[in-house]
């Protein structure tokens, strides 16, 4: 299970240049550590390293730092969103974890630019900052439903590359993951939702309206992704008909991410001998 | 490790009347499963059924259900609200809770009431809230430190009772915590901060201060309970020098709370057989 620890982020690294999805495996599993149950318990043991950097980033925040990271999570319905957030992020401290949810804008956010409300959900110093979706979606159903015109769309682009710049010199390490399903896979994945009560309500009519743009939606990603991938902040396209694939490698890719950034536990800024002579010496 | 399943909040809430802290024991285990370990294995596995019924409770907000949960923990430095969050909350799929962390009010907070940042951060629906400190502190620091004039104190009591009325009406299930340490407890909690570098972030010389001033806050526990435990909205004082204790405990809490609320989830508002065969039909 001996997996280099920088190898994965160039592995799904998108290309410089165009991007064309069809050429990339849903169902590969590149760099995985080993079969399914291999690579879930490399996965239970990324996490638990995940938690630790991630107490380190936050007892930072605490102390003034400004450093934290923000996974950026796109891809189309059933691609598994919902899962990472669940079984990678949920390995992590809550109290570290920030997430935002980004529906269909509302009349407030749509009084203003794309971006405010995005600006809104920048993660704090310390945390691990979560968009489940997030501004890609206003160049990818902006484009695909025509909400915007192709003039304003590619405006849209420099403004998002302009804007991640500004964070990560704010601090803010962005972790951008497409995750890459097949259309047959959706539609296995609508079926089961389909087919269990308990999983209806997870569900929407809209969802296969959405699906016969599929080929659309693809045109629509690779444009972003071509457009928007900088040497800063790359994308990352993550096979995800295996979940078990999927999960694995967005939790590797954070956890390649935080060990960059080596966070470590602050010096105290008070005499530490000092207080503990005054706990020591208390009258009771 | 039968236990039933309705008890424990008979057990640890707050008597009517008057309330004497030094007579609860913050060493007891009232109701516990077992020893540590069998408590632990417990909690392991109400923190399993806590994530099931929070994941109906979630697909209920989503398909428009108003109801949610709401846990206020509130105690001394030390006493455990951190470890409640990483060990209780953590149980539960992180896209279903919403945290908020209370610290000193910002000058923007403090041109508003008390209760203007607490509703902001009230959780919507289908979540479970945690309010790690919360409007509590504005009648409890609030009164030792003579941030505020009695009388000042005293309506806010009664604001305190009235707005949580209001957010049980709205479909907010409030779980209130005080978890109890004594002061020999948080001493030993606080040298070990300072004596291992990974925990002395976590320690602020003002935590000695506020320790000197350790009986009038147990006053200020005693009378905010006193007034605002109520029939619908009762206080729990939770014995907390045993951490496992602790984390059993408030974890019990939650899930007879959410056990009583039943959620379901949500029938289709569609019709699946329709959905289904559009899925089937689809040329592909």
């Amino acid at each position: 299970m001996a997996t280099t620890r920088t190898s994965l982020r160039e592995q799904l690294r998108a290309p410089a240049g165009p991007v064309s999805l069809a050429d990339i495996d849903p169902r590969g599993t590149p760099d995985a550590p080993g079969d399914k149950d291999a690579t879930k318990a490399q996965m239970t043991a990324d996490g638990a390293e995940l938690a630790s950097l991630q107490e380190r980033l936050y007892a930072e925040g605490v102390s003034g730092g400004p450093r934290r990271v923000l996974l950026v999570l796109q891809g189309m319905d059933t691609s598994g969103k919902g899962g990472v957030i669940e079984h990678v992020v949920g390995a992590v401290n809550p109290q570290g974890v920030s997430i935002t949810s980004f529906k269909k804008p509302t009349p407030e956010e749509l009084r203003h630019g794309f971006l405010w409300r995005v600006r809104r959900a920048v993660p704090g110093p310390g945390l691990l900052g979560v968009f489940d979706r997030s501004h890609y979606e206003d160049v990818l159903i902006g484009r695909v439903r025509e909400l915007a015109t192709p003039a304003v769309v590619e405006r849209r682009y420099k403004e998002i590359v302009r804007f991640e710049d500004q964070l990560t010199e704010s601090g803010v390490t962005i972790v951008k993951c497409m995750l890459h399903i097949s259309r047959w896979e959706q539609k296995q994945r609508l079926l089961a939702r389909l087919d269990d009560s308990t999983k209806r309500w997870k569900f929407n009519p809209g969802d296969i309206d959405e699906r016969a743009l599929w080929d659309d939606y693809q045109r629509a990603y690779e444009t972003s992704i071509e457009r928007t991938s900088t040497q800063t902040n790359p994308w990352h396209v993550v096979p995800a008909d295996r979940k078990w694939y999927r999960n694995w490698a967005v939790g590797r890719l954070l956890l390649e991410a935080v060990t960059d950034l080596a966070p470590r536990f602050p010096q105290a800024d008070y005499d530490v001998a000092a207080q503990r002579d005054r706990l020591i010496d208390e009258a009771d």
